[in-house]
């Protein structure tokens, strides 16, 4: 691919998308160390937490606290779900940089993760962006079930241009369109990104894979060929899906930076240092996280003359 | 992709690169029942054994065994890797259908799996392939290291050129490309593809990809773009990686099923049934098998309305 893929940005999610996932609860201060460890291993953009109320995500009910205790150095920027109003009084206290407001592509999926419909939730997305813009913050939105709903199936892609143009409309800056469940395949994730690049610039879209039938690094090859060069990722492939225990999470950030150097272009991450951060998660978590990169980095621990990477 | 891709062939390695690097040993009985249920399950080639030594892979050393117990379905064909005469001498005794040859494109790699030098290898390969071609068999090379080599890095790509080459010249009808370790990316594997098929047939290539760093999915669908439309993979993702101790294996069997069918290529394969079949054999290996697409179905299993295949 050409030399515009010098400009592919990683999002790092797993503090948030990864651990809202997992049904143990690390302390602030193992997420605090986490994050630390992450910048030093490259990463600059992290989605560290969310202000939902505590009651529906306790794995993140530390997120004030956190967000206060974050390393702060240049170049690096937090970043926190707002979903109301309520929340964002909450991270307005904080020092995180940015926010991200969040919706379902499909009607069912919104209902049950937001407990309102679409068109009832978009005020609610209004107050929050608004003010925040008020504040100086950025905002991204995030759209749920782009490529396939777990009650509904197939979500029409006209649906997600009209759920992007409003949040383009209140203010966001980009919009991270989510495969959910992990269910999209690479010819749909091409055919609905290139639709959705004619709708929209594409450096304003982002990818956001879940890997839980394994094509999350073939859709993100897809998504930079579409010209959309930010990726979400997890490290370790932290994430899990709640639709089904025991699968596989997010995209593993060491996996995306293994191919994303093998094609010639930079992430600025230390992978080896990238592994040794979710190794500490794992014994944190006290089970294997699904990245294989990091799988056969860990393997190869110690062994000799195997420098394969 | 166009409707040539209609005849993608998947040709599954499970029972034999899968099975040679598991540390733990299937009884014959075992392995013709999983022959049998891939075959039930929608597989029709299938590559059953290996005629090496039995002090070089203890757990294929039922070869003759299993190739005579294998059931006769027709439209089935049944597949062996022969190293040499005195493997030719056993093969020839079964009902196989067809043979494969083997070597690598970089010398250390094949002096340590082969104990050969690459030039002294040709000759044990010509007989192999002379004989097989005069009893009326189609025989298949594989070339190891295609896309990276454990001990000497990057191999170029003239001596994989020079090598299939050879290998056409014997009489092979097929050469199989293998990212033997699992390092390859996709831009590399479409670079040496498009070299590779101005020099050969597209339709005499085959890509064999391992997922030891999570891209064999990636590099499968950058094959089937540049034309390479026959693919191996193995149920489960089965295999491990003999440098890299506890780190994935083959590209899986599910997890290709899965993404062509979402890009509309028609398999065959009952993923629910091929699913079945590895839970089987990771009951009787005691180890979770790698494949995404079998795990998030093993973990949806039982729950009511979760059918997201």
């Amino acid at each position: 691919m050409g030399g515009f893929l010098q400009r592919v940005k990683i999002v790092e999610v797993g503090l948030r998308d990864g651990l809202q996932n997992e049904s143990q609860i690390l302390s602030t201060s193992v997420k605090r160390e986490v994050a630390e460890k992450l910048v030093g291993a490259g990463l600059t953009e992290l989605e560290v937490t969310s202000f939902v109320h505590p009651r529906w995500i306790p794995q993140l009910a530390d997120a004030q606290e956190l967000a206060e205790s974050l390393p702060v150095i240049d170049g690096v920027r937090y970043r926190a779900l707002v979903p109301n109003a309520k929340g964002l009084n909450r991270a307005l206290q904080t020092p995180v940089h940015e926010y991200a407001v969040f919706l379902s592509a499909s009607e069912t999926h919104n209902r049950k993760n937001i407990n309102k419909g679409i068109e009832e939730t978009f005020p609610v997305l209004e107050e929050v962006v608004g003010r925040s813009l008020e504040d100086g913050k950025r905002v991204r939105g995030y759209v749920s079930t782009v490529f396939g709903c777990p009650y509904e199936g197939e979500v029409p892609l006209k649906q997600v241009v009209a759920i992007c143009e409003r949040l383009f409309e209140m203010g966001v800056y980009e919009v991270s369109l989510g495969d959910t469940i992990g269910v999209a395949t690479p010819d749909q994730v091409k055919e609905k990104l290139k639709t959705l690049a004619t709708c929209f610039p594409a450096e304003r879209l982002a990818g956001h894979f879940h890997d839980t039938r394994g094509t999350a690094l073939v859709n993100a090859y897809v998504s930079l060929e579409q010209g959309i060069l930010t990726l979400d990722s997890a490290f370790g492939g932290l994430g899990g899906c709640p639709y089904a225990p025991g699968a596989s999470g997010n995209m593993a950030t060491e996996d995306l930076v293994y191919m994303l150097e093998g094609m010639g272009i930079s992430t600025g991450v230390d992978l080896p240092a990238l592994c040794q951060v979710s190794r500490l998660v794992q014994r944190e978590l006290g089970k294997q996280l699904p990245s294989r990169v990091l799988q056969s980095v860990l393997a190869m621990e110690g062994e000799k003359g195997g420098n394969l990477l």
